[in-house]
């Protein structure tokens, strides 16, 4: 039998942290040769709240990677803004990230009282700016996303009109919670689509495979994978990639973060060749997140072969997720170009 | 007021991990200052299966500690055993420790089959000789403790005079379990009273808070207390303190185990007093643990006083539990002599 091909139309990674200074150099590479684009997160040690960091930020990346290649769809990170505020940034960005305060990597400037938020989030909803949502309560660190879900309830039913983006759902109650309100979009990780708790803790415990939201329970990564494989309309790939370097993950206070950016096409390739639908990775990687999100990505063809490789242990100071292990996929050389 | 003074007869510690050679050297003194023995596990890297092993690993930790300040109780690692092998080792060990398969550090040579271990737990029946669980199925991990009861049940109703120990209990299960039969009691950790999985993972990742059985649930630990302050008679305190390098812990595949050795009194008797049960401390650090398993320890009187002290980052090589935090309670130096 050939070799089997698969060629991907602008590929999307619609939740990415590139980091800044020499980690930026490093990582931004390695989603430009997979992806025509992707959704940049805020959580910089400084937030990027305003137009100026937005522009400063997108040139950092813009230096480290060609826009021609790689096009950095810019979020603010959410506080209270000024209609002004946001009117002037609303063709520069592409969304508005909401952390709760202290749940991740850098939220420490998030929301601590979400009865405080509905100003801004009128104003999103007015100018049509989606809703980005890190989801997750202070609670029980395995109960945190569905106890959130009463707040994107919440959000869904006291402004219909905007658009909200549950981002890195890892449960089987947010997969159903989903399907209830047609202006919620979810993304969905790759390493949720993968590995539970067990991988995290079951056996050795692995700092490599920490991340927030937590790797969940066996039940939570089937139906995760069933929507995902079933292929709704409003589940779009966001890797969360999110490299750390290995000092601040082997230790003692281990940074939450996957970096995957450089395994998720051909990982996400074999994992739908495997369930046997890879005809449905195209609306995953790209066509559910351009109709979402109304995006027209430029043009760019990214070509997969069947060869097997060996991830790195290893790029630069950052293990990758699947560190070691061989896949079935590469992204072939041609892939980097604009075709 | 006052500093109070407070006098333990013969406190036990009935599960702790010695270790061999130079973490042996290192570790056992600080069980030898606060107990007047422990129950030793056997999961060395070969097994203590024979009872030429016992009293080689026995005559180590002799040479390491003083047997008039520490007696050192011995186990035997479950296997299949014949009657004669039994016979000649009861009067030098305590009991036999079962490690289902694979479950936990050194586990390898443990069980694989539970519908083949039934002669040899007749023997220890018919013996009298008690039969020490670690009881975790190999299912997901936080279910892994309460999936495992079943075994107990069986154990309990197959063996109805069998002595059982389900080690280190860590969920609201095993707790309302341990009521129903009299002839099963129960070790709790100290770190299992503290912490929960939100302390390993809810924040940064904690490698020096993980442990098997993994810390639970804010309910788990709230049921362990609960049963802990109200005094039941077969609840006894095992540290399960588990001391590991530096290096096997601050790494990718990070060894479980807490080595709480050093802490264990002067913890205790701040959790006990904060609960305003003091008075119950002497029964769950040893008056239980003499009458389920029919002891009688040397006459050792540990003093503690009140004087805070900061916990040391290091002994050694290993990070020991509440590492830099302060206690308000010490072993006074008085304590380390025999009285």
């Amino acid at each position: 039998m050939p070799a089997m091909d698969l060629r991907l139309e602008s590929p999307l990674d619609m939740h990415l942290h590139l980091r800044e200074g020499e980690m930026l150099t490093l990582v931004a590479p390695y989603s430009a040769a997979q992806m025509a684009g992707g959704v940049i997160m805020p959580n910089l040690v400084a937030p990027v709240d305003s137009l100026a960091r937005v522009r400063e930020y997108r040139a950092a990346i813009e230096a480290a990677c060609d826009p021609h290649v790689f096009t950095p769809y810019m979020t603010l990170f959410f506080r209270d803004y000024i209609r002004e505020e946001l009117v002037a940034a609303k063709d520069e960005i592409i969304g508005v990230k909401l952390y709760p305060a202290g749940i991740t990597t850098q939220s420490e400037a998030g929301v601590r009282d979400f009865d405080r938020i509905g100003a801004t989030v009128a104003l999103l909803e007015e100018l049509d700016i989606p809703l980005l949502v890190h989801g997750e309560t202070a609670g029980f660190v395995m109960d945190r996303e569905e106890e959130f879900l009463a707040v994107y309830r919440w959000l869904a039913e006291t402004f219909p009109r905007l658009r909200i983006v549950m981002e890195h759902i890892t449960t089987a109650a947010a997969v159903e919670f989903l399907e209830k309100y047609d202006t919620i979009a979810a993304t969905v990780t790759l390493h949720h689509l993968l590995i539970t708790l067990d991988d995290v803790a079951g056996g050795l415990l692995r700092p490599d495979l920490f991340c927030k939201p937590i790797a969940k329970t066996p039940r939570d990564r089937k139906a995760l994978r069933q929507a995902v494989f079933a292929g709704p309309p409003r589940l779009m790939f966001g890797s969360d990639s999110a490299p750390h370097p290995r000092d601040r993950k082997e230790c003692v206070g281990c940074a939450a973060g996957i970096f995957s950016a450089p395994v998720a096409l051909p990982a996400l390739a074999g994992l739908f060749e495997e369930a046997g639908c890879l005809e449905r990775l195209d609306g995953f990687v790209s066509a559910n997140a351009r109709r979402f999100y109304r995006l027209t990505p430029p043009a760019k063809t990214v070509r997969l072969e069947e060869k097997d490789w060996q991830v790195p242990e290893f790029f630069g100071s950052v293990r990758p997720f699947l560190a070691g292990s061989r896949l079935r996929w590469s992204v072939a050389a041609a892939s980097l170009a604009e075709e």
